[in-house]
């Protein structure tokens, strides 16, 4: 996983070494990005356009047949995003990996939403920045497990001139069928990236993870978890940047040797069509209860292609389907509606 | 379109000739049934065990290959459901007619969202009684439309031991491709249900319809209307439910000639990969908008299989998808973002 795109550093790194590396021209002027580098708002557009690149061409490595697909899209309201998916590939059904570097004034709904998470805001249409990456990969084979990351920034500047940041993110695992050695590898690596920050962040964040993707109306976890945080502050700006980075820095390492140890599994219709009842159930929680989709699509001038990226190319709804006690499909439900400690 | 459902009529109806008609066993007992016939919850329930009855035989007919399932189920909290499924046939991919009849103490949350409407509700947790059916028929050839259709009778007790009852339901269509006779015929059966019961009723409830199923951040319409309303308490109980029983009594001469008259048409791979994006474009609708949907899964105990019944088999999402200019699928694409009058 040596990565292929150069990590910024300030007088050492040649512009144009940096761009060779990203998808696409950066939403911010290339010159504001080196001047303004100490700048928490450019540092984190910098990573999260390392990160892009480095997964976008990991990934074309792996899957041979298709590229990406790059989409650099601007927001009339302020910033933009690049958007990269593969669609309908040999390895990869969908996958996209779309970042957004986002500013202007938050809508009142938001700021009340913020409010009842607890923050401490003054004012109702404040003025805000937002840089994240966001990423959700589909394989074509079951045997092949999805993936989603995000990890944004976030800082709001109330009417009284003080400003308020924060860091949120997460890496997790949506197997179809269960390879017990696949899941403690993908957690062990996101809990290496954790200690290195701090001993308690790994169980902290593996917990919240099994509570937010969560499908209420069925009982079941979306996937075998994995981390995910938000309002991060701590320890402070720079160590929280640096916890954030390591996170998105182990997204490959953490699901790039399942996908080659397994893309090449032979699979049954009947294994095919379980994958995509899955895939359903993907769809409901994305749809009815992840904060950001909902968050993104009630947002004026939101970018709902760019949103609705995340969900597969093709999914399926049985009624009342079930699976097969003792089945694989069956012991894999177990684990979604008992969630497990895996290391 | 003859029924095949005897209409109860008191003193004159065998009950075993009502029984015959129906899927399965009533929720309510028959003999109660029979016995409190001026009641408006049993009129209801009767009214919606005949046309369940009339559906899906009727759709049978059509289908050939398969039978509707039918699942009964009760409600520990009061009440229950029967769920009639057909899936995978020739004709019909997935179909849903659903009956329920349940009762109990309302959640703050409904009665809360009740008020929200404007309702005068006083109290937090009132006894209720909610007797429906509702349908979703997406059928396998992309030149079929899929219907929807829901009718249903509430009723409240306030604190003070007063009671408020209303009805709502509505019947709308999806197609894939746009045939304009196809639309004039199903608006017209709708309308004709409605001037039998008030000559302004057809037009407002045919806006009202365009105006509730409106995939708002993509701004299209799901399909091409029908009609659709809530809150009906006039001009009185009888009449009300007088109009309620033409509405649910138009869904067979308004889309089962659409359905014998496409069954058979000759499609292309493209023209069912389209059918399948347009499904997924129902899912975005029924998931993140449909306040029937939401309410149903947000309730404890909800059964989410007969909510979710309204799904289709199989959907898809393409990124960025659009279709080529002045093609079939364009031209539905303008009616959906501009409705239109039909008659």
């Amino acid at each position: 996983y040596l990565n292929s795109c150069k990590v910024y550093a300030k007088g050492r790194t040649d512009l144009n070494d940096l761009k060779a590396g990203w998808m696409a021209e950066p939403l911010t002027d290339i010159n504001t990005l080196d001047q303004e580098s100490d700048d928490m708002k450019r540092r984190m557009e910098m990573m999260i356009m390392r990160i892009q690149g480095d997964i976008c061409r990991s990934f074309e490595r792996i899957e041979g047949k298709r590229k990406f697909l790059v989409d650099r899209w601007e927001r009339k309201e302020g910033g933009g995003g690049i958007t990269c998916v593969l669609q309908d590939g040999e390895v990869f059904e969908k996958a996209g990996v779309n970042i957004s570097v986002v500013y202007g004034k938050l809508p009142p709904a938001a700021v009340q939403q913020m409010k009842s998470r607890g923050k401490n805001l003054v004012g109702t249409e404040l003025p805000f920045f937002a840089a994240g990456i966001s990423s959700v990969v589909h394989p074509k084979n079951p045997h092949v497990p999805t993936v989603h990351f995000n990890y944004r920034y976030f800082e709001v500047t109330c009417e009284d001139g003080s400003k308020q940041w924060w860091f949120g993110g997460g890496t997790d695992l949506t197997p179809y069928y269960l390879d017990t050695q696949d899941v403690k590898h993908f957690h062990q690596t996101l809990k290496t990236a954790c200690d290195k920050h701090g001993q308690d962040l790994y169980k902290r964040y593996k917990k919240w993870c099994d509570e937010y993707f969560y499908i209420t109306h069925r009982g079941e976890c979306r996937g075998v978890g994995g981390i995910f945080f938000d309002d991060v502050e701590e320890p402070n700006q720079e160590g929280a940047f640096r916890f954030v980075t390591s996170c998105a820095e182990s997204v490959l390492p953490s699901y790039a040797p399942i996908v080659r140890k397994h893309k090449d599994d032979a699979y049954t219709a009947a294994e095919r069509q379980w994958q995509l009842l899955r895939r359903g159930r993907y769809v409901e929680f994305n749809l009815i209860y992840d904060r950001g989709t909902k968050f993104g699509l009630y947002t004026p001038g939101a970018r709902y292609e760019s949103i609705l990226m995340s969900l597969p190319l093709t999914a399926r709804w049985e009624y009342c389907h079930a699976p097969e006690k003792g089945s694989r499909e069956d012991e894999l439900m177990k684990i979604l509606k008992n969630p497990k400690e895996w290391l």
